[in-house]
C-alpha cells in the first residue's frame, strides 16, 4: 500500500464502520463528523480529528463523504469550510451518500472547476455490508479517477462497478431502490393475502421463494414478517428518502412511476403512525391494516 | 410401479408435455381434450383416447385435469359427461389448473359427496418446467390422497408440497402470482427510469441483480427487456387471468391489494393494443410509453 | 291514460317506491318479488300478486324489472318461470337494474328472438329519487319502444334520455359510477389532508365548493363527513358492485382505469371492517386511517 | 377610498390584471417585476416602477406579491433587496402566490419579527377570474390585518374568506387542488371508457352532469374534451406544481394521498411528451393512450 492520505467525512451507522475498515487495512485517516462522539471514538483507534471538512481536505489526497441527503453533501462539499475550500488540485473526492443525481453532477462540475475529480459512489448492502466490507458500490464519474481509487473501494465493498459519467452512480442506486420498493410491496401484498386466506406463512415462503416469485426481499424479509420481527435492517424513513429522490429524478427525466408513487404513499402510513424507524418489511403491516387487522393495543412495534 | 390407471384431461401447452412425462415414466393413460389433434398425437404414442371426461374417469383410478380457467374445470368435472359422472368411489381427482380457490373447494365438496377425493394442485414453472418435469406443485386437499398420488406428482415436478386443506393449493398459487406481478412492475419501473436516465441496461442489471433488488424476474426477464425480446415465456393474457383470480379471491377474503390492482390495469394497455400474447416482460413497454417513448411504426411486437 | 297493463318485478328499496309511483299515477300493476312481504304490502294497495315472473309477463303489456345484479336479471328474465317464458310478442321489457352491459345486450337479443323489445334503463338518484319520482333514467335499446314507454318512465324520473342501442343505458350508468367513485376519492383525500392540517372542515367546504373543485359529492357528502354522519344515502357495497361492473366492462372494452381500480381497493377496507352498509362518504375514513387516525373503540360507525 | 399606498410585485398572467384592477379602482401602485416589459406596460397606465421589491416596500403601506413558487416568494420577500429589507413596521404583506404552507409560515414569522404582518392569500379562478375580479381568495394570518386589507381583496375577488392562522390560506388552496386533480381524473376515466364503449360524449355529459356525478370539471372541461379542445384554461405544468406542493405538505402532515399521487404520475406523461402547456383536461388523453388510442401523427396538440 502506498502512503496515500485519506479523509473521511460522516461517521454515522454506515460511515463509521467503513472508515474503520480503511484504517484496519492500514490507511491513515483524517476524520470529521457533525457530532463529536464518533470522531473521538475513531481518534482513539488512531484517526486524526479535523475541525472542518475543509481541514480534512487540506490534509488528504482522497476525500470520502458519507452523509444523509443532498443538502448535507452540498454543505460539507460546497459550503463554507467545505471540502472544496480545502482541497488541492489533483484531490479525488468520493461521495458515497445516496443523493440526487443532479446534485452529484453539480458537485462534479464545481469540483472540476478547481481541478478536483469527484466520483459519486453510493452503496447498497446496509450496515451489515458496511461492517463486513461486502457492500455493492456503483460509481459514476471519471474513469481514471475510478481506477485510482479502486483499491480503496475494494476495501469497502465486494462488488465495485464503474457505471458511467458523473451522477450515474446515483442513478443506478435509484433504479435499485425503485426495484426494492416494489419488491417489498410484492411481498407485503402476497403475505397479506396469504394471512387472510389462513395459509401458513412459513409454508408459503418455502414453496414460492425458489421459483418465479423469488426475490431477495421475499427470502430475507418474508421470514421476518412471518415471525413478526420488524426491527430494522433498512429503516422505513431512509427508504422513503430514497423513494423521494427516485421520484424527483424520474420527474426530471420525464418518467412516470405509478407503482413507486403508490409504495411511497403506503409507507407514509408507517411514518404517520410513528413507525419510521422500523424496518422496511413493516410495509406488510400497512396491507394488513387495509385488510382490517389491528395490532394489539400498546404494541406499536407489533 | 403399480398398474394404477391414469386419466388425463386437457392437452394444451402445459397438459400435453405433462401427460407425456407420465407415459414415459411407464404409466398407461386415457386422455381427453376439447380439440382432437392433441389426443391423436398422444394416442400415436400409446395413450388411449376417450370420448368424454366421464369416459376417462370410468377407466381410471387417478384423474388429472389441466385446463385454463374455473368454468373449464366446472365443465369437465361437474358438467354433463364430466368426471364426476364417470368416477367410482375411491378415485382421486387432481386438478392442476390455476382456478378460483372457491371453485376448487366446491369441486372437493361435490367430489367428496360421491366418495371421490379431489386435490387442487396448481403449478408454477411454465412450459419449460412442464416439459422437463421440473414444475413446482402446491397441493391442497386430503393429506392421505396427497401421499397416494405423490409418486405421480414427482414425475411432473421437482418440488411438490402439501400446503393445506382444499383450495389452499390455489391460494398459494395466487400468492405466487401476486408477488410475480409486482416483481414485474418493479423491473419495469426500474428499467424505464434507467433507460430515461441514459444508463446502460446490461450494466444496471449486472450491478443490482445480486443485491437487495434481486429477483427471479430481474435476473430472467430483465435481460430480455434489455435486448428487446418480448417473446412469451408466460403470456400477458394468462398473467391477467391469474391476477383477476387473485383480486377476486382477495376481495372475497377482505384484503385490498392496491398494487396488484395497478399492475392489472397497466397490463390492460398491452391487451388493448394487441399484445396479450407477448411475454409478461412487455410490462416494461407500458412504462416506456408512459414515459413518452414510441415504438417504431408497424412494430407491434417491438 | 290508456289501460296498458303493467308488470313489476323486484320490490326492494328502489323497486317498491317506483312501482307505487306508477300505481298512484293510475296504472294497474301485477307484481312479483322474491320475498313475499313487499308483495303483500303492494297488494294491500291494489296491486295484483303473481306467482312468478312468467305469470307477471303473461298478464302485462309492459314488464319492468328492478333487481340487484346481472345474475338476478338473468334469472328473472331468462331463467325458468322467467319473463321470456310468459311474455307475448309485442311486450316491452324495461330492465331498470344496474347490471353488465353485456348481459343487457344478451337479454335484448334473446327477447328480440321472441318478438319482445327489451330496454336497459338504469337509474341514478337513489332511494330519495325513487320515492319522489325524480330519478335520472338513461335508456338503451329500440327508439320506438323507448317512445312508447316514455310516459311511464316520466312517472318514475325527472330526466329520461334515450342514449343509444341495447346496453348503452348500462354503459352510461357505468360512466356515471366511475366519475362518482373518483369524485368521492377527491373529497376523501381533500378532507383527510384538511383535517390533518388542522383546518375547519365547514370553512373549507364553504370556500372550495363554489369553484373549480366543486362537485355534487363535495356539496352533499362533504358536510356529512364534517359532522361524522356515515349513514347511507348510497351504500358502500352497492357502489362496490357498480365499480366491479365498470371495471369488468372497461376490461372487456380494453380501457385501463387505474384510478377506479384504486377506489375499489380502498373501499375494500370498509368491507373488510364491516362497513359495507355505511354510506359511500365513509371512504373518508379509509384515508383518515391511512393517516393514522383511529376511531373511538367500539365505534364501528364512528 | 383612503390614500393608502400599494405595492405590487409579480406581473404575470395573474398578477398583471389583478394589479390593473386595483389601479382602475383608484389606488396608486408601485410595481416591480422580474422582466421589464410588464412594468413598462403598467407604468404607461399610471403605475410607478420600482427597481427592487425593497423599493416597492419602502414606498408602500400594503405590499402584494403574486409570483410562481415558494423559492420566488423567498427571494422577493426574504432575499437581498427583498420586501422585508424595505418595509416599515405596520406594513401589511399579502402574498397571493400558491406556495408551500411551511414557507408561508416562515414568511409570517420573519415578517412579524420586524413588526410586519404577513397574510397568505392564494386564489382560485384562473386568469379569467383575475381579469374580471371574480377570484376566490382564501386568506391565512392575522384577523385584524385581514379586516384591514379586505376592501382591497374585494376589488380582486368575489369571495374572500379568512380561513385561519398563517399558512392556512395555502392549506385550503392545496385541499382545493387535491380535489381538482381527482375530479379531473374522474372525468378522464369516465370519458375514456365512454369513448371506448362507443357512446356519444355530448349525450353522456348531458345525462350525467346534473346528478351525483356532477362537478365543475365535468361541466366545464368535459365538453372541451368532447370537441378535442385542449387549449389551456389552467396549464398541466401549473397543476403539477400545485400537486407537488400538496403531496409535500401532506407528507409533512403525515397524510398519505394515493389517488393524488396517481394523478401526478399520469400528468407526467403529458409533460414527458411536451404537453405541459396544454390545459389540464389533457389528462383525458393519458387515459385514451392507456386504452390504446393514438393521436394523428404530427398532432401534438390533438
Amino acid at each position: 500500500m502506498d502512503d496515500v492520505r485519506i479523509g473521511w467525512i460522516g461517521l454515522g451507522i454506515m460511515g463509521k464502520p467503513m472508515a474503520r475498515n480503511l484504517m484496519r487495512a492500514g490507511y491513515r485517516l483524517s476524520v470529521f463528523n457533525r457530532s463529536r462522539a464518533a470522531v473521538d471514538e475513531l481518534a482513539a483507534e488512531g484517526a486524526e480529528p479535523a475541525a472542518s471538512p475543509a481541514e480534512v481536505a487540506r490534509r488528504s489526497d482522497r476525500v470520502f463523504t458519507m452523509v444523509t441527503d443532498s443538502p448535507d453533501v452540498e454543505q460539507v462539499v460546497l459550503g463554507p469550510q467545505g471540502v472544496l475550500e480545502g482541497a488541492r488540485p489533483g484531490t479525488i473526492l468520493v461521495d458515497m451518500s445516496t443523493i440526487s443525481p443532479e446534485v452529484s453532477r453539480r458537485v462534479a462540475r464545481e469540483a472540476a472547476a478547481r481541478g478536483i475529480l469527484a466520483l459519486d459512489a453510493p452503496v447498497s448492502g446496509g450496515d451489515v455490508g458496511a461492517r463486513e466490507g461486502t457492500l455493492s458500490i456503483m460509481v459514476g464519474g471519471d474513469r481514471e479517477a475510478f481506477d485510482t481509487v479502486l483499491p480503496l473501494l475494494q476495501v469497502l465493498g465486494r462488488t465495485v462497478t464503474h457505471v458511467g459519467p458523473p451522477g450515474s452512480g446515483q442513478e443506478v442506486k435509484l433504479v435499485n431502490q425503485i426495484v426494492c420498493g416494489l419488491n417489498l410491496l410484492a411481498m407485503a401484498e402476497g403475505l397479506a393475502y396469504a394471512e387472510k386466506a389462513g395459509l401458513n406463512l412459513e409454508t408459503v415462503l418455502k414453496v414460492i421463494t425458489k421459483g418465479a416469485a423469488g426475490s431477495w426481499m421475499l427470502s430475507n424479509l418474508g421470514p421476518k414478517v412471518a415471525r413478526r420481527d420488524f426491527a430494522p435492517g433498512f429503516m422505513v424513513r431512509l427508504q422513503q428518502k430514497d423513494l423521494r429522490l427516485a421520484l424527483e429524478a424520474a420527474a426530471a427525466a420525464g418518467q412516470p412511476l405509478p407503482g413507486t408513487a403508490l409504495v411511497q404513499q403506503l409507507f407514509r402510513h408507517l411514518e404517520a403512525t410513528g413507525r419510521g424507524d422500523e424496518g422496511t418489511q413493516a410495509l406488510a403491516k400497512v396491507l394488513e391494516r387495509l385488510g382490517g387487522r389491528e395490532e394489539a393495543p400498546g404494541s406499536l412495534t407489533g
